[in-house]
């Protein structure tokens, strides 16, 4: 074989255009799998699971062994930093994470420097992960972006973000002085991940939709922008993907500033958008899980229309959201199988 | 005064760059406003309110009376039509709507013809209200966008229309055999309004986010462009505005292939993204609601923004979503008047 052994996931993301583009899920790892949900079933304490570096490892692999992925995401959760940064985390079986009490902004921020530390079970994960990793497997750490972490600490649950918005406008110093603590608490924590073994790293907006340009530009484009100088200034070079999911018309405005190697793209992308963005960096997307889900022909026009529209730039495929729990194995197993087929070269 | 009679949004509409843009606010006959509530108080049940004509109409006037708005949108619900085409309509306080069971396509579809006349309560109150409005103030119909419209009447709820968007993967002969009815009973919904006094027509498809390119396109961007492809068959002439709130970057495929006369924008555009819409034809959008209600320096800064941004083409003021039921008066008074006295030629 003339495979190089560098991983083609880290060749996509270096900009080159493959001969058909490197795949995994965003919750590869996870619930849709029965192997997951077996060993999951073992600790029923959901962040005591995440912190089980062991079991963490394991399902972070699982599903690199069904399937043919170019990648694996370290099993984590983008809630490990509130807690690590002081404020308790807790997981109401069916209903989502909730939060406790949160300090003040001053009491986070003399938590940044211990708040590594508390992570190190993260960074024992990715060493276990790596020491099983086939070579030309590529491995991903990530952390939660500060707006999205910074909503859920503020509202102690999942919310429409309205709450945290307001403020954002009544309160600026508040808002901009927790994202602040957040943009060096997760750049020293993915920094740690970067020497734990993780090959490239992920920041997951999970809620960038509906911000006006000037705020999205403040909440999420800037603080990117910060974590990537930061990482950087701390030693880091490894390629940074940056999601800023529902940001629509903006993910342009963010290509072009949030300083991330790569964009990862919702399922609302546009063909053209994507196009516009590939010229500047490579994009990783976006293909909708209820679409995966629901499988069928239509499934397969909507991969090679995708193929078709990306593929002659740098792309990595993936979807535009987390695989959802009740996706058929089979379904899973037909896409993967139709993208790496697809390679022109075989 | 050597102002023409054409009201302001009308030569908008039209494609004219006027010295300050016409402004309205989406929602602003409601609930912000102390006098609509005492009035709404007096019919306990929305939907009587809402087929009520005189009161209707007075609570469309209610705004015009205390702002120098350009426009009155008239008093109605999304949800009407499809009550009138044999759904069962009610609204839980303090919970939203709730539909019946759905009847099949085919049963929907023998209402079409019925259903614009049991709507006839709509045109009464655009005929009341056209009657006592000053000359150089627009009037505005509306209905629900088909694909918005359709999800109510599948989940008979608000819903995270995750459920409908399978189902276009799972059973694409359901839903485009739902947005069929929806289109030709909308159509001739507007219709009728045009016949009654409205002098421009908007069709808001308020959950039209997180849709891939193909499937927005199917049930978004194409049932709007037969909407006004019906309209014109039936002799209507008047300006359409297209709302697809949540659409992102997909709003510049829809202003090239929707057919719209205009295109409404929310909270998301980017400054770039409208101004390479108005290339094209008029835009109208997109303050926060959220700072709206905040107000303060912030607030006048992103208005000036936007005039700045916008003012040299074809532009409309408005919000990027509906005004919010504890938006302090004082904050509309300020904004309406900084956007009024933003003209050049005062």
């Amino acid at each position: 074989m003339t495979q190089t052994q560098t991983p083609c996931l880290l060749r996509s993301l270096s900009g080159e255009t493959l001969d058909r583009p490197p795949i995994w899920f965003m919750r590869q790892a996870g619930r849709f799998l029965p192997e997951y949900r077996a060993l999951r079933a073992t600790v029923p304490d959901f962040m005591a699971f995440c912190k089980d570096s062991e079991k963490a490892a394991e399902v972070t692999l699982q599903p690199l062994r069904r399937f043919p992925f170019d990648a694996a995401i370290v099993f984590a959760d983008i809630l490990l930093v509130p807690e690590a940064l002081g404020q308790k985390v807790w997981f109401e079986a069916g209903e989502g994470p909730r939060l406790g009490e949160l300090p003040s902004n001053d009491q986070l921020a003399e938590q940044i420097e211990a708040s590594t530390g508390r992570l190190s079970y993260v960074g024992e994960t990715l060493q276990r992960v790596r020491g099983a990793l086939e070579p030309e497997r590529a491995l991903i750490g990530f952390a939660g972006g500060p707006w999205t972490v910074g909503t859920y600490m503020l509202e102690g649950r999942s919310s429409d973000r309205s709450g945290p918005r307001s403020l954002a406008y009544s309160d600026p110093e508040r808002i901009d002085g927790l994202i602040d603590v957040l943009v060096e608490a997760t750049a020293r924590y993915l920094a740690m991940q970067a020497a734990a073994g993780a090959q490239a790293l992920k920041i997951f907006e999970s809620w960038a939709e509906q911000l006006p340009e000037p705020l999205f530009d403040r909440v999420v484009t800037k603080p990117h922008a910060k974590i990537v100088k930061r990482l950087r200034e701390l030693g880091v070079t490894l390629p940074v993907i940056g999601f800023p999911r529902g940001a629509g018309a903006l993910v342009d405005v963010y290509a072009q500033n949030a300083g991330t190697d790569a964009v990862a793209l919702d399922v609302q992308v546009s063909a053209e958008q994507g196009r516009r963005i590939q010229k500047t960096k490579p994009i990783q997307g976006a293909l909708d899980p209820l679409l995966l889900r629901a499988g069928g022909p239509e499934l397969e026009r909507r991969i090679d229309e995708m193929l078709q529209a990306w593929g002659d730039g740098p792309y990595i495929f993936n979807l535009g959201h987390g695989i959802l729990p009740d996706t058929p194995i089979d379904h899973v197993e037909r896409a993967v199988r139709r993208v790496v087929s697809s390679g022109k070269g075989g």
